[in-house]
Protein backbone atom coordinates (compact mmCIF):
# COMPACT_ATOMS: atom_id res chain seq x y z
CA UNK A 1 0.00 0.00 0.00
CA UNK A 2 2.87 2.38 0.83
CA UNK A 3 3.29 3.37 -3.07
CA UNK A 4 -0.05 4.05 -3.75
CA UNK A 5 -0.66 5.76 -0.61
CA UNK A 6 1.88 8.33 -1.67
CA UNK A 7 0.64 9.37 -5.35
CA UNK A 8 -2.93 10.73 -3.37
CA UNK A 9 -3.20 14.49 -2.86
CA UNK A 10 -5.96 16.25 -2.01
CA UNK A 11 -6.82 20.40 -3.13
CA UNK A 12 -9.20 21.53 -0.72
CA UNK A 13 -10.35 24.50 1.03
CA UNK A 14 -11.05 23.97 4.66
CA UNK A 15 -14.21 25.65 5.59
CA UNK A 16 -15.59 23.73 2.43
CA UNK A 17 -18.28 21.23 3.07
CA UNK A 18 -17.65 19.72 -0.25
CA UNK A 19 -14.29 19.44 0.95
CA UNK A 20 -14.87 17.70 4.22
CA UNK A 21 -16.48 14.76 2.32
CA UNK A 22 -13.35 14.29 0.76
CA UNK A 23 -11.23 14.08 3.58
CA UNK A 24 -13.50 12.00 5.75
CA UNK A 25 -14.25 9.36 2.84
CA UNK A 26 -10.14 9.28 2.96
CA UNK A 27 -10.09 8.92 6.64
CA UNK A 28 -12.86 6.13 6.87
CA UNK A 29 -10.49 4.37 4.29
CA UNK A 30 -7.50 4.94 6.25
CA UNK A 31 -6.04 5.83 3.39
CA UNK A 32 -2.70 8.78 3.50
CA UNK A 33 -2.76 11.75 1.38
CA UNK A 34 -0.85 15.11 1.12
CA UNK A 35 -3.18 17.78 1.82
CA UNK A 36 -3.00 20.97 -0.27
CA UNK A 37 -5.23 24.20 0.66
CA UNK A 38 -6.39 26.23 -1.98
CA UNK A 39 -7.93 29.68 -1.52
CA UNK A 40 -10.08 29.71 -4.69
CA UNK A 41 -11.67 33.14 -3.84
CA UNK A 42 -8.41 34.96 -3.91
CA UNK A 43 -5.64 33.04 -6.33
CA UNK A 44 -6.34 29.14 -7.69
CA UNK A 45 -3.02 27.19 -7.77
CA UNK A 46 -1.97 26.07 -10.94
CA UNK A 47 -2.28 22.44 -10.41
CA UNK A 48 -6.09 23.13 -9.91
CA UNK A 49 -6.91 25.07 -12.94
CA UNK A 50 -4.94 22.17 -14.46
CA UNK A 51 -6.72 19.87 -13.06
CA UNK A 52 -10.19 21.34 -12.90
CA UNK A 53 -10.24 22.86 -16.06
CA UNK A 54 -13.93 22.94 -16.33
CA UNK A 55 -15.07 24.24 -12.90
CA UNK A 56 -11.80 25.31 -11.73
CA UNK A 57 -12.79 24.62 -8.01
CA UNK A 58 -12.44 22.25 -4.88
CA UNK A 59 -12.09 19.56 -3.91
CA UNK A 60 -9.92 17.71 -6.43
CA UNK A 61 -8.73 14.28 -5.89
CA UNK A 62 -5.08 13.37 -7.64
CA UNK A 63 -4.56 9.79 -7.65
CA UNK A 64 -1.23 8.24 -9.23
CA UNK A 65 -1.43 11.84 -11.11
CA UNK A 66 -5.23 11.51 -12.75
CA UNK A 67 -7.52 13.97 -11.72
CA UNK A 68 -11.06 13.25 -10.09
CA UNK A 69 -13.22 15.95 -9.62
CA UNK A 70 -16.84 17.16 -7.95
CA UNK A 71 -17.21 15.45 -4.37
CA UNK A 72 -19.59 12.88 -4.56
CA UNK A 73 -18.08 11.26 -7.12
CA UNK A 74 -14.70 11.09 -5.55
CA UNK A 75 -16.60 9.71 -2.76
CA UNK A 76 -17.91 7.01 -5.02
CA UNK A 77 -14.41 6.59 -6.54
CA UNK A 78 -12.75 6.09 -3.18
CA UNK A 79 -15.32 3.77 -2.11
CA UNK A 80 -14.54 1.81 -5.62
CA UNK A 81 -11.05 2.15 -5.53
CA UNK A 82 -10.01 0.71 -2.35
CA UNK A 83 -12.54 -1.54 -1.11
CA UNK A 84 -12.64 -3.76 1.93
CA UNK A 85 -14.50 -3.93 5.42
CA UNK A 86 -14.81 -0.13 5.35
CA UNK A 87 -17.17 0.16 2.14
CA UNK A 88 -19.22 2.82 2.65
CA UNK A 89 -21.96 2.73 -0.52
CA UNK A 90 -24.75 0.67 0.52
CA UNK A 91 -24.71 -2.88 -0.49
CA UNK A 92 -27.90 -2.75 -2.41
CA UNK A 93 -28.39 -0.75 -5.50
CA UNK A 94 -31.62 0.67 -4.52
CA UNK A 95 -30.33 2.14 -0.92
CA UNK A 96 -27.28 3.00 -3.39
CA UNK A 97 -30.08 5.14 -5.71
CA UNK A 98 -31.74 6.93 -2.76
CA UNK A 99 -28.06 7.94 -1.05
CA UNK A 100 -27.19 9.40 -4.91
CA UNK A 101 -30.64 10.86 -4.65
CA UNK A 102 -30.27 12.79 -1.76
CA UNK A 103 -26.77 13.95 -2.36
CA UNK A 104 -27.61 15.18 -5.76
CA UNK A 105 -30.83 17.24 -3.78
CA UNK A 106 -28.43 18.33 -1.13
CA UNK A 107 -26.01 19.66 -3.65
CA UNK A 108 -28.38 21.55 -6.28
CA UNK A 109 -32.07 22.36 -4.18
CA UNK A 110 -29.93 22.94 -0.65
CA UNK A 111 -27.42 24.65 -1.88
CA UNK A 112 -29.30 27.04 -4.29
CA UNK A 113 -32.74 27.94 -2.37
CA UNK A 114 -31.13 27.77 1.40
CA UNK A 115 -27.13 28.71 1.67
CA UNK A 116 -27.58 30.96 -1.46
CA UNK A 117 -29.93 32.72 -0.16
CA UNK A 118 -29.08 33.29 3.48
CA UNK A 119 -25.84 33.74 2.53
CA UNK A 120 -26.25 36.58 0.01
CA UNK A 121 -29.33 38.15 0.71
CA UNK A 122 -31.29 40.32 2.89
CA UNK A 123 -34.98 40.63 4.53
CA UNK A 124 -37.40 38.68 2.55
CA UNK A 125 -35.54 36.71 0.14
CA UNK A 126 -33.50 35.87 3.24
CA UNK A 127 -36.30 34.43 4.87
CA UNK A 128 -37.22 32.19 2.49
CA UNK A 129 -34.11 30.61 2.40
CA UNK A 130 -34.96 29.59 6.00
CA UNK A 131 -38.51 28.20 5.36
CA UNK A 132 -36.50 26.74 2.36
CA UNK A 133 -34.17 25.31 5.02
CA UNK A 134 -37.40 23.80 7.18
CA UNK A 135 -39.04 21.94 4.37
CA UNK A 136 -35.06 20.05 3.33
CA UNK A 137 -34.50 19.48 6.97
CA UNK A 138 -38.44 17.95 6.84
CA UNK A 139 -37.47 15.61 4.14
CA UNK A 140 -34.39 14.36 5.56
CA UNK A 141 -35.96 13.97 9.10
CA UNK A 142 -38.64 11.80 7.13
CA UNK A 143 -35.82 9.80 5.30
CA UNK A 144 -34.97 8.82 8.91
CA UNK A 145 -37.44 8.31 10.20
CA UNK A 146 -38.25 5.35 7.32
CA UNK A 147 -39.29 1.64 8.81
CA UNK A 148 -39.98 3.19 11.56
CA UNK A 149 -36.29 4.90 12.23
CA UNK A 150 -32.50 4.01 11.95
CA UNK A 151 -29.27 5.79 13.17
CA UNK A 152 -27.90 6.38 9.71
CA UNK A 153 -29.31 7.20 6.32
CA UNK A 154 -28.63 3.72 5.12
CA UNK A 155 -29.26 1.77 8.25
CA UNK A 156 -27.25 0.92 11.21
CA UNK A 157 -24.04 1.50 9.39
CA UNK A 158 -22.48 5.17 8.88
CA UNK A 159 -22.04 5.29 5.42
CA UNK A 160 -22.06 7.64 1.57
CA UNK A 161 -24.57 10.04 2.70
CA UNK A 162 -23.63 10.28 6.16
CA UNK A 163 -20.05 11.21 4.78
CA UNK A 164 -22.34 13.29 2.28
CA UNK A 165 -24.42 15.40 4.94
CA UNK A 166 -22.22 15.80 7.78
CA UNK A 167 -20.08 18.34 6.62
CA UNK A 168 -22.93 20.53 6.66
CA UNK A 169 -23.27 20.36 10.50
CA UNK A 170 -20.41 23.40 10.76
CA UNK A 171 -22.53 25.29 8.23
CA UNK A 172 -25.99 24.86 9.91
CA UNK A 173 -24.15 26.89 12.87
CA UNK A 174 -22.81 29.01 10.42
CA UNK A 175 -26.19 29.42 8.61
CA UNK A 176 -28.02 30.09 11.60
CA UNK A 177 -25.76 32.95 12.95
CA UNK A 178 -26.03 34.64 9.59
CA UNK A 179 -30.18 34.48 9.75
CA UNK A 180 -29.78 35.40 13.35
CA UNK A 181 -32.37 32.41 13.63
CA UNK A 182 -32.63 28.86 15.20
CA UNK A 183 -32.92 25.94 14.09
CA UNK A 184 -35.99 24.05 15.96
CA UNK A 185 -33.82 20.77 16.31
CA UNK A 186 -36.29 19.61 19.84
CA UNK A 187 -39.33 20.15 18.28
CA UNK A 188 -39.19 19.53 14.67
CA UNK A 189 -35.86 17.22 13.69
CA UNK A 190 -35.31 15.07 16.88
CA UNK A 191 -34.01 12.41 14.64
CA UNK A 192 -31.59 14.57 12.56
CA UNK A 193 -30.43 16.03 15.68
CA UNK A 194 -29.62 12.56 17.51
CA UNK A 195 -28.07 11.51 13.63
CA UNK A 196 -25.81 14.27 14.01
CA UNK A 197 -24.67 13.38 17.45
CA UNK A 198 -23.64 9.79 16.34
CA UNK A 199 -22.03 11.04 13.41
CA UNK A 200 -19.80 13.69 15.43
CA UNK A 201 -18.81 10.63 17.42
CA UNK A 202 -16.99 8.89 14.75
CA UNK A 203 -13.17 9.37 14.49
CA UNK A 204 -12.95 10.16 11.06
CA UNK A 205 -15.75 13.13 11.96
CA UNK A 206 -14.15 14.49 14.55
CA UNK A 207 -10.88 14.80 12.45
CA UNK A 208 -12.40 16.73 9.99
CA UNK A 209 -15.03 18.59 10.75
CA UNK A 210 -14.19 22.09 11.17
CA UNK A 211 -15.41 24.38 14.52
CA UNK A 212 -18.58 25.85 13.91
CA UNK A 213 -17.74 29.55 15.37
CA UNK A 214 -15.00 29.40 12.75
CA UNK A 215 -16.85 28.73 9.97
CA UNK A 216 -19.58 31.26 11.53
CA UNK A 217 -16.31 33.40 11.43
CA UNK A 218 -16.00 32.97 7.92
CA UNK A 219 -19.31 32.94 6.65
CA UNK A 220 -19.52 36.33 8.11
CA UNK A 221 -16.68 37.31 5.81
CA UNK A 222 -17.62 36.06 2.74
CA UNK A 223 -20.89 37.47 3.44
CA UNK A 224 -19.78 41.01 3.20
CA UNK A 225 -18.54 40.44 -0.17
CA UNK A 226 -22.28 40.08 -1.28
CA UNK A 227 -24.26 42.15 1.42
CA UNK A 228 -23.33 45.73 2.80
CA UNK A 229 -26.32 46.37 4.68
CA UNK A 230 -26.15 44.16 7.53
CA UNK B 1 -36.41 -13.01 -15.34
CA UNK B 2 -40.33 -13.22 -16.01
CA UNK B 3 -41.81 -12.13 -12.92
CA UNK B 4 -39.36 -9.66 -12.14
CA UNK B 5 -39.65 -8.36 -15.54
CA UNK B 6 -43.25 -7.67 -14.96
CA UNK B 7 -43.06 -5.64 -12.28
CA UNK B 8 -41.10 -2.25 -14.39
CA UNK B 9 -42.84 0.58 -15.45
CA UNK B 10 -41.34 3.59 -16.57
CA UNK B 11 -43.23 7.31 -16.08
CA UNK B 12 -41.75 9.11 -19.21
CA UNK B 13 -42.88 12.03 -21.90
CA UNK B 14 -42.24 11.17 -25.31
CA UNK B 15 -39.39 14.54 -26.06
CA UNK B 16 -37.51 14.25 -22.89
CA UNK B 17 -33.89 13.27 -23.61
CA UNK B 18 -33.52 12.26 -19.86
CA UNK B 19 -36.51 9.62 -20.16
CA UNK B 20 -35.01 8.39 -23.00
CA UNK B 21 -31.41 7.65 -21.63
CA UNK B 22 -33.88 5.47 -19.00
CA UNK B 23 -35.33 3.08 -22.39
CA UNK B 24 -32.08 2.92 -23.61
CA UNK B 25 -30.84 1.51 -20.71
CA UNK B 26 -33.38 -0.84 -20.33
CA UNK B 27 -33.41 -1.78 -24.38
CA UNK B 28 -30.18 -2.66 -23.72
CA UNK B 29 -30.75 -5.26 -20.67
CA UNK B 30 -33.49 -6.66 -22.76
CA UNK B 31 -35.77 -5.71 -19.64
CA UNK B 32 -39.59 -5.69 -20.27
CA UNK B 33 -41.29 -2.75 -18.91
CA UNK B 34 -44.77 -0.65 -18.92
CA UNK B 35 -44.77 2.39 -20.25
CA UNK B 36 -47.13 5.29 -19.07
CA UNK B 37 -46.88 8.62 -21.01
CA UNK B 38 -46.97 11.76 -19.07
CA UNK B 39 -47.47 15.42 -19.88
CA UNK B 40 -45.50 17.23 -16.97
CA UNK B 41 -46.84 20.71 -18.04
CA UNK B 42 -50.17 19.55 -18.54
CA UNK B 43 -51.57 17.35 -15.71
CA UNK B 44 -49.30 15.20 -13.71
CA UNK B 45 -50.63 11.81 -12.68
CA UNK B 46 -51.43 10.62 -9.00
CA UNK B 47 -48.48 7.80 -9.63
CA UNK B 48 -45.61 10.69 -11.12
CA UNK B 49 -47.04 12.92 -7.69
CA UNK B 50 -46.69 9.76 -5.24
CA UNK B 51 -43.19 8.21 -6.74
CA UNK B 52 -40.96 11.40 -7.15
CA UNK B 53 -42.84 14.07 -4.39
CA UNK B 54 -39.68 15.76 -4.16
CA UNK B 55 -39.21 17.07 -8.01
CA UNK B 56 -42.62 15.94 -9.77
CA UNK B 57 -40.61 14.95 -12.61
CA UNK B 58 -40.13 12.62 -15.43
CA UNK B 59 -37.95 9.91 -15.42
CA UNK B 60 -39.53 7.69 -12.86
CA UNK B 61 -38.48 4.07 -12.69
CA UNK B 62 -40.61 1.95 -10.59
CA UNK B 63 -39.84 -1.53 -9.94
CA UNK B 64 -41.09 -4.00 -7.92
CA UNK B 65 -42.90 -1.08 -6.20
CA UNK B 66 -39.81 0.88 -5.45
CA UNK B 67 -39.58 4.58 -7.06
CA UNK B 68 -36.10 5.61 -8.29
CA UNK B 69 -35.68 9.42 -9.82
CA UNK B 70 -33.24 10.95 -12.11
CA UNK B 71 -32.08 9.15 -15.01
CA UNK B 72 -28.19 9.51 -14.49
CA UNK B 73 -29.31 7.65 -11.31
CA UNK B 74 -31.48 5.37 -12.82
CA UNK B 75 -29.40 4.45 -15.45
CA UNK B 76 -26.60 3.12 -12.65
CA UNK B 77 -29.49 1.15 -10.91
CA UNK B 78 -30.39 -0.36 -14.32
CA UNK B 79 -26.85 -1.67 -14.68
CA UNK B 80 -26.39 -2.66 -11.16
CA UNK B 81 -29.96 -4.48 -11.10
CA UNK B 82 -29.66 -6.24 -14.25
CA UNK B 83 -25.45 -6.83 -14.40
CA UNK B 84 -24.64 -9.42 -17.13
CA UNK B 85 -22.59 -9.21 -20.47
CA UNK B 86 -24.59 -5.71 -21.35
CA UNK B 87 -23.27 -3.91 -18.72
CA UNK B 88 -22.90 -0.04 -19.40
CA UNK B 89 -20.95 1.09 -16.56
CA UNK B 90 -17.05 1.17 -17.35
CA UNK B 91 -15.04 -1.42 -15.99
CA UNK B 92 -13.05 0.27 -13.89
CA UNK B 93 -13.49 3.49 -11.09
CA UNK B 94 -11.68 5.97 -13.63
CA UNK B 95 -13.17 5.66 -16.10
CA UNK B 96 -17.04 5.50 -14.37
CA UNK B 97 -15.85 8.62 -12.12
CA UNK B 98 -15.54 10.39 -15.65
CA UNK B 99 -18.26 9.44 -17.18
CA UNK B 100 -20.27 10.73 -13.99
CA UNK B 101 -18.61 13.89 -14.40
CA UNK B 102 -19.69 14.77 -17.88
CA UNK B 103 -23.07 13.49 -17.28
CA UNK B 104 -23.43 15.77 -14.31
CA UNK B 105 -21.72 18.84 -16.68
CA UNK B 106 -24.49 18.20 -19.07
CA UNK B 107 -27.27 18.13 -16.68
CA UNK B 108 -26.06 21.33 -15.09
CA UNK B 109 -24.18 23.18 -17.32
CA UNK B 110 -25.47 22.58 -20.87
CA UNK B 111 -28.59 22.52 -19.54
CA UNK B 112 -28.58 26.07 -17.61
CA UNK B 113 -26.66 27.94 -20.11
CA UNK B 114 -27.40 26.17 -23.36
CA UNK B 115 -30.96 24.78 -23.46
CA UNK B 116 -32.23 27.18 -21.13
CA UNK B 117 -31.25 30.11 -23.37
CA UNK B 118 -31.74 29.05 -26.62
CA UNK B 119 -35.61 27.83 -25.75
CA UNK B 120 -36.57 30.77 -23.73
CA UNK B 121 -34.37 33.71 -24.99
CA UNK B 122 -33.94 36.09 -27.99
CA UNK B 123 -31.42 38.53 -28.88
CA UNK B 124 -27.96 38.68 -27.47
CA UNK B 125 -29.20 36.42 -24.65
CA UNK B 126 -29.62 33.09 -26.98
CA UNK B 127 -26.68 34.30 -28.93
CA UNK B 128 -24.48 33.59 -26.07
CA UNK B 129 -26.85 29.92 -25.65
CA UNK B 130 -25.55 29.71 -28.99
CA UNK B 131 -21.64 30.49 -27.99
CA UNK B 132 -21.29 28.40 -24.93
CA UNK B 133 -22.98 25.19 -27.10
CA UNK B 134 -19.63 25.34 -28.91
CA UNK B 135 -17.92 25.69 -25.53
CA UNK B 136 -19.65 22.51 -24.69
CA UNK B 137 -19.20 20.13 -27.87
CA UNK B 138 -15.33 21.43 -27.71
CA UNK B 139 -15.49 19.90 -24.33
CA UNK B 140 -16.98 16.61 -25.86
CA UNK B 141 -14.68 16.63 -28.74
CA UNK B 142 -12.11 16.60 -26.19
CA UNK B 143 -13.24 13.68 -24.91
CA UNK B 144 -13.54 11.52 -27.51
CA UNK B 145 -9.69 12.57 -28.79
CA UNK B 146 -8.33 11.75 -25.37
CA UNK B 147 -5.69 8.99 -26.02
CA UNK B 148 -5.56 9.56 -30.36
CA UNK B 149 -9.41 9.10 -29.94
CA UNK B 150 -11.77 6.33 -29.60
CA UNK B 151 -14.93 5.52 -31.27
CA UNK B 152 -17.31 5.73 -27.77
CA UNK B 153 -16.89 7.89 -24.57
CA UNK B 154 -15.68 5.24 -22.71
CA UNK B 155 -13.31 2.86 -25.20
CA UNK B 156 -14.21 0.72 -27.51
CA UNK B 157 -17.96 0.16 -25.98
CA UNK B 158 -20.84 1.95 -26.62
CA UNK B 159 -21.31 2.76 -22.65
CA UNK B 160 -22.98 4.79 -19.36
CA UNK B 161 -22.18 8.16 -21.32
CA UNK B 162 -23.00 7.23 -24.40
CA UNK B 163 -26.74 6.30 -22.91
CA UNK B 164 -26.53 9.40 -21.22
CA UNK B 165 -25.69 12.25 -24.35
CA UNK B 166 -27.21 10.45 -27.13
CA UNK B 167 -30.79 11.66 -26.39
CA UNK B 168 -29.28 15.00 -27.23
CA UNK B 169 -29.12 13.97 -30.79
CA UNK B 170 -32.62 15.26 -31.88
CA UNK B 171 -32.65 18.34 -29.80
CA UNK B 172 -28.93 19.49 -31.24
CA UNK B 173 -31.52 19.76 -34.50
CA UNK B 174 -34.39 21.09 -32.12
CA UNK B 175 -32.16 23.61 -30.84
CA UNK B 176 -30.19 24.92 -34.33
CA UNK B 177 -33.83 24.95 -35.71
CA UNK B 178 -35.03 27.20 -32.88
CA UNK B 179 -31.64 29.30 -33.01
CA UNK B 180 -31.84 29.93 -36.57
CA UNK B 181 -27.96 28.86 -36.52
CA UNK B 182 -26.30 25.45 -37.32
CA UNK B 183 -23.88 23.65 -35.62
CA UNK B 184 -20.43 23.24 -37.71
CA UNK B 185 -20.26 19.62 -37.29
CA UNK B 186 -17.96 18.70 -40.13
CA UNK B 187 -15.16 21.96 -39.63
CA UNK B 188 -15.38 21.71 -35.52
CA UNK B 189 -16.78 18.49 -34.48
CA UNK B 190 -15.89 15.50 -36.76
CA UNK B 191 -15.41 13.06 -33.49
CA UNK B 192 -18.97 13.97 -32.14
CA UNK B 193 -20.72 13.68 -35.60
CA UNK B 194 -18.91 10.04 -36.15
CA UNK B 195 -19.48 9.10 -32.58
CA UNK B 196 -23.31 10.16 -33.19
CA UNK B 197 -23.43 8.05 -36.27
CA UNK B 198 -22.22 5.21 -34.57
CA UNK B 199 -24.69 5.41 -31.99
CA UNK B 200 -27.78 6.04 -34.40
CA UNK B 201 -26.87 2.63 -35.97
CA UNK B 202 -27.34 0.82 -32.36
CA UNK B 203 -30.53 -1.09 -31.96
CA UNK B 204 -31.77 0.07 -28.65
CA UNK B 205 -30.97 3.80 -29.63
CA UNK B 206 -32.66 3.29 -33.18
CA UNK B 207 -36.06 2.41 -30.85
CA UNK B 208 -36.25 4.76 -28.83
CA UNK B 209 -34.41 7.84 -30.30
CA UNK B 210 -37.52 10.58 -31.57
CA UNK B 211 -37.36 11.79 -34.96
CA UNK B 212 -35.74 15.23 -34.95
CA UNK B 213 -38.41 16.76 -36.78
CA UNK B 214 -40.98 15.91 -34.58
CA UNK B 215 -38.85 17.12 -31.31
CA UNK B 216 -38.18 20.05 -33.17
CA UNK B 217 -41.74 20.65 -33.34
CA UNK B 218 -42.54 20.13 -30.19
CA UNK B 219 -39.82 22.66 -28.80
CA UNK B 220 -41.13 25.46 -31.36
CA UNK B 221 -44.67 25.01 -29.03
CA UNK B 222 -42.75 25.07 -26.02
CA UNK B 223 -40.72 28.03 -26.73
CA UNK B 224 -44.53 29.96 -27.06
CA UNK B 225 -44.94 29.67 -23.81
CA UNK B 226 -41.87 32.08 -22.96
CA UNK B 227 -41.65 33.45 -25.94
CA UNK B 228 -44.22 35.68 -27.62
CA UNK B 229 -42.22 38.21 -29.89
CA UNK B 230 -40.15 35.76 -32.39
Amino acid sequence: MGEREEQVKVLSQWPSPFCMRVLIGLEEKGVRYEYQEENVLACKSELLLQTNPVYKRVPVLIHEGKPICESVIILQYIDEVWPGSNSFMPSNPYDRALGRFWADFMDTKFLENVVQRILKCTGEAQEEGTRYMLECLGLLEGELSAGGGKPYFAGDQFGFLDIVLIPNSPWFYALETLAKWKIPWDGEFPRLQGWMKRCLERESVKKILQDPLKVSEYAIQLRKAFVTSD
